[in-house]
């Protein structure tokens, strides 16, 4: 299996890193970490134990890779994001794309492109920061569950997670993607959302009864869009006290978009907002509160934006 | 009449000086702006007229002023302000006290320490900044809205609001002090929370077809509180766009409460949402997006507190 990781940001690298080490052909399209790589090779810290890679396929351009058997999608999910340019490059008639972006909307941008069939899924629940050029942190946990957008294939998607188990990540599948897509979103919206409002970790936001309870009434609302999507089995209010409970475990962790808005780099809002947010709408589901939140965040973006030019 | 301004903030100054200027004997206590006003007298810039008070009753404590027949207070409301402190010692048996402060609560915090038969309580539609120290700067409307904390004296309120008049302010009187409250919390709500909250102007959070839909969402969830309480009369769902289509003339106003985030002063968040959120449950009316930008503010504040520290 030929590899490339298109998006080298945390997840990326991180799971780019670990299919290498698995002794899994991996191709690492750069930018910012590019020259730090080639010199050094990819050091991963992590509470599973630290390694370091130090030769590592590092490429500038997607033409210098050239074909491959899967693109690894790790690109933050920005309307604006050129998939034509990084993408096309890389694909073969059997190549296989996995998007493990953030939010609702990715697979279909990727499919109007590329062709549904080819396109997987996946949803990470990964704890990770990129550190200097050339080194990532692991912070905690790192499950990946996958599913295919058109479902043709299911031994296709099964052979995907097992080059992920083989690399000792916990990877598992899914026939119902869309799902596992709004199950992230439950954590995503308010975690994100209100840490990058407020440049707050998530420990601090639990820690106080009242950001407490927004952070479940966020995901109450997120939990009513996705039960209205028609899913293969409804979430229930109580997947809501489990997020937290998982998140209670994280200690001062910066969410993604925390991360972006303190480096000045732009929000995922329209992925992990405003796609769920139309879902929502169109089933008739209204979610005061998130939308608040995104109407903030995009607040919050003008200012980012102005600040830049 | 003999009148003692505590709380010599922007609508401290700003009325006080205008009070003076007609003549009435004025009484100024003041913290950051004693000595410059003792030396350079009071300058206020005025869309109707700038004008200088060369002398001016500036005092450091309220024994030095003593007795007086109207206390005008401007303090912001905060659950430690020392109302005992400073006002105590300008009462004899007729003095009255009339609070101009923002939000709810404060008729109830002076009559329970000074009895509420000497209370008046007003709303001020008041666009006003603090410069440099002895610079007050009047950027638009100012009309005042009084009316009696228990109802008692209608003539006294009258006599009150003809001094106003007389200083050339727009003053009307009110049988139902609660409902001018509730209507003044529409439009604080929205705007200051929102100004605090994203560091923006009104105009800009207008100009934003997303934040002036929040704007008109969050000003129906404080009508619909206000109208549980058991108002003279119901505040009709119109008055939000009416008091949007007011804001939309102000311009680049920056409200109390942005201003004093950015200067690291304590807001007002306990007299402007959280006594209304509670007003509300109490008559079972839910504010969700209230509590929210509530929340978020507290947040912020946490920050500035943990910032000073």
């Amino acid at each position: 299996m030929r590899v490339a990781v298109v998006g080298a940001g945390a997840l990326g690298l991180y799971y780019g890193a670990l299919l290498q080490k698995s002794g899994v052909e991996t191709h690492f399209l750069l930018r910012r970490d590019y020259e730090a790589i080639r010199c050094n090779g990819l050091q991963v810290y992590s509470t599973t134990g630290d390694f370091h890679l130090p030769q590592v396929n590092a490429w500038r351009t997607p033409a210098e890779i050239g074909a491959v058997d899967l693109v690894l999608v790790g690109l933050k999910a920005f309307a604006g994001t050129s998939y034509q340019e990084l993408i096309a490059p890389l694909l073969a008639a059997g190549t296989e794309i996995l998007t493990l972006q953030n939010g609702l909307g990715n697979e279909e941008a990727l499919a109007a492109l590329f062709g549904g069939e080819r396109i997987l899924g996946g949803v990470a629940y990964l704890c990770s920061n990129r550190g200097e050029p050339g080194v990532v942190h692991h912070l905690g946990a790192g499950r990946i569950i996958l599913g295919e957008f058109v479902r043709s294939n299911p031994a296709r998607v099964e052979q995907v997670a097992a080059m992920f188990r083989r690399a000792g990540v916990d990877c598992t599948t899914t026939a119902d993607l869309q799902k596992a897509r709004w199950e992230k979103l439950v954590w995503n919206i308010p975690f994100n959302g209100l840490a990058a409002l407020l440049l707050q970790t998530v420990d601090r936001l639990l820690a106080v009864a009242a950001t407490r309870t927004l952070v479940r009434e966020l995901m109450l609302e997120v939990i009513a869009a996705a039960n209205a999507q028609g899913l293969s089995r409804e979430i229930a209010p109580g997947y809501a006290d489990s997020m937290i409970a998982f998140t209670d475990n994280m200690g001062e962790y910066r969410p993604s978009m925390q991360i972006d808005r303190a480096e000045g780099r732009e929000l995922e809002i329209g992925a992990i907002f405003r796609n769920p947010l139309g879902a929502g709408l169109a089933k008739g589901v209204a979610m005061p509160r998130v939308e608040m939140l995104a109407t903030l965040l995009e607040q919050v973006q003008a200012g980012l934006a102005f600040s830049r030019s």
